[in-house]
């Protein structure tokens, strides 16, 4: 990991339409991620980067309510440019008929800046399908890939195992399945830097033969290759430290992230009920919302988009100015270690292994 | 609910070599359950049952291992018998070269027995492919039905949203998880008193055209049933309050209940380092030992066979005494509720409703 010299400035495009709360929380979230000079030091998670990083920002977003939003900060001194665009692309609307028709959305103005060199990173809290169409659309897929996924830490108590898909595609082929894996590879090594990122294929069991058709078949395609396939993990392996990058198809891995938010909540009511009469003062208050973030990692440092040849995070719609500051922060990490370089690279590697054929 | 008036004691067939404890943990399970009176008034989840209930138990298995257990204990008065049998089939075996090859194995002599009437209910901790495959093939499916299921609430934080299928079958066409749903309604119906249970399929959006394609055919087929269908939800909703029952394959079943599994052993660990600190006493220790079992339910009380013709209570092989007693107590639940008669009732309505033929 590189700690100095990155005397340039990382450029950050934030879609500030995109998100539940549009502008508002952007704008903000933007400034927070300004002012802490990216100095994540104070993130156990990010040990690695003690040293501030200076980043510029670029909002994309409908030009009078971004310049309101500004309006409330002192922004003497601050690197922030606006550039604006027309309207977004919401999560009601079929995502490339949107990006058909509403060829000036912040998602789509934001991306070809990214292509045009522009920005270094771009992030968005809009409508995920989206922000994938547009990445497809205008900075391709790398080569050989037939689908973008998304992948990364899912789960705070366990922030070393990657999963991937998260949930963009839910019918997945073996060959899509193993795509992922090297691409999930190429980031638990530029991210978490393992050498050789252990990958297991989310599974009923372990033995060869348990599981359903799609990883009956994926074993024999995954062993071909040049991962270090570790073969079946099962669900509590996520926490046994037994694969670093755990694949599975987008229609698991929405229902493991979605489940797993959900039981962040309940779990909060419930130890609120038993805490409470246990501990006195704010004690309780802070554990419980310390678990609410370990059981909602994405909602905090966003997810890099896998596969597309640009640097894209990705967050969740309700996040709030504090996960727009993290994606920032991320997407800065994801510039500074190359991860689009890394991936590629573990993809070109699959095709020379012979696994698979570039399509 | 019948809450009075079962003079005559439930039979319950324990196979005594089942699970990783064998006879040791077996037998004491079964004594506390006798012990107890199933009287399950001290538990929550079975307030509609305050009354204690007579049951008798036949443990079936190696006749000198179940005696050097018994003789542990002041059996006096106590209404045990053994049956013997010879051998077990294990986890590693695969379950139908187990049963050809050991004819007199507990879970089969057991399942002969329960078929014979000499019990009314037959409790195993053993390997669940064996059981399910003895019961099958003793016992026989429900009418139409073309597999059986595991079924049931899987998390204590969420008691009233019933699962289906936990795990038994990996690969499942839309004709097998109506049918699951079924078995699920009528679970629901008998064992939490639901007049008409909501159902709901797993997929990843709300949406109709959200899912796979085994979700996007299964939705079609749900909305011709007789069944409450209240069409897709997902991995949050087990604690929405939108379905009652939740239907998914085996896989993605599995790999929930076994995540979560794994999930509450890390987050006991967490907690632990958390609590520590801010509670004195025992206090930490007991919030952390109940959180576990909410997140291990089916480890507290077994998880009844769906579909087989009989009254048949899985439980996990690692379970303890308690876990044995509780899987009993389930067990004279469902006898006392005609589990099995309100499963294949459901099931006949399936059929007259045309969604799909008895095959």
């Amino acid at each position: 990991m590189q700690k100095n010299g990155n005397s340039s400035p990382v450029r950050v495009l934030v879609d500030a339409m995109g998100g539940d709360y549009g502008p508002q929380e952007a704008v903000k979230g933007a400034i927070e991620a300004l002012d802490a000079g990216n100095d994540a030091g104070n993130d156990a998670r990010n040990d690695a980067r003690n040293d501030a990083r200076n980043i510029e920002i670029i909002l994309v977003g409908d030009q009078g309510p971004i310049e309101a939003e500004l309006a409330r900060y002192d922004m003497a001194g601050k690197p922030v440019t606006i550039v604006p665009s027309v309207g977004k692309i919401g999560d009601d609307e079929h995502p490339v008929h949107g990006l058909r028709h509403k060829p000036e959305a912040s998602i789509l103005v934001a991306t070809r800046l990214l292509k045009a060199g522009k920005g270094d990173v771009l992030v968005s809290m809009g409508s995920t399908g989206a922000s994938m169409a547009s990445s497809v659309m205008v900075l391709g897929l790398m080569e050989g890939l037939e689908r973008p996924c998304i992948g990364g830490p899912f789960l705070g108590l366990a922030p070393r195992t990657i999963m991937v898909d998260m949930g963009s595609n839910v019918d997945c082929r073996p060959a899509l399945l193993l795509s992922f894996a090297a691409l999930g590879a190429g980031f638990a090594k530029k991210f978490l830097g393992i050498k050789s990122p252990r990958i297991g294929l989310l599974s009923v069991g372990a033995e060869e033969a348990k599981g359903n058709r799609q990883v009956q078949e994926s074993y024999h395609l995954f062993q071909q290759s040049h991962l270090n396939f570790v073969g079946n993990v099962e669900g509590m392996d996520f926490f046994t430290d037994k694969a670093d990058v755990v694949v599975c198809d987008g229609f698991v891995g929405n229902i493991l992230m979605k489940f797993t938010e959900g039981l962040g909540g309940v779990l909060g009511e419930y130890l609120k009920k038993r805490l409470g009469p246990a501990i006195s003062g704010p004690g309780a208050g802070s554990i419980i919302a310390d678990l609410w973030t370990e059981m909602n990692l994405p909602r905090k440092m966003g997810g890099p988009l896998f596969g597309v040849n640009g640097t894209v995070i990705l967050g969740h719609g309700s996040s709030r100015s504090d996960g727009i500051a993290g994606a920032i922060d991320t997407g800065v990490r994801c510039v500074d270690l190359d991860l689009v370089g890394g991936m590629r690279q573990e993809l070109a590697e699959i095709y020379e292994s012979g696994a698979l054929r570039v399509s």
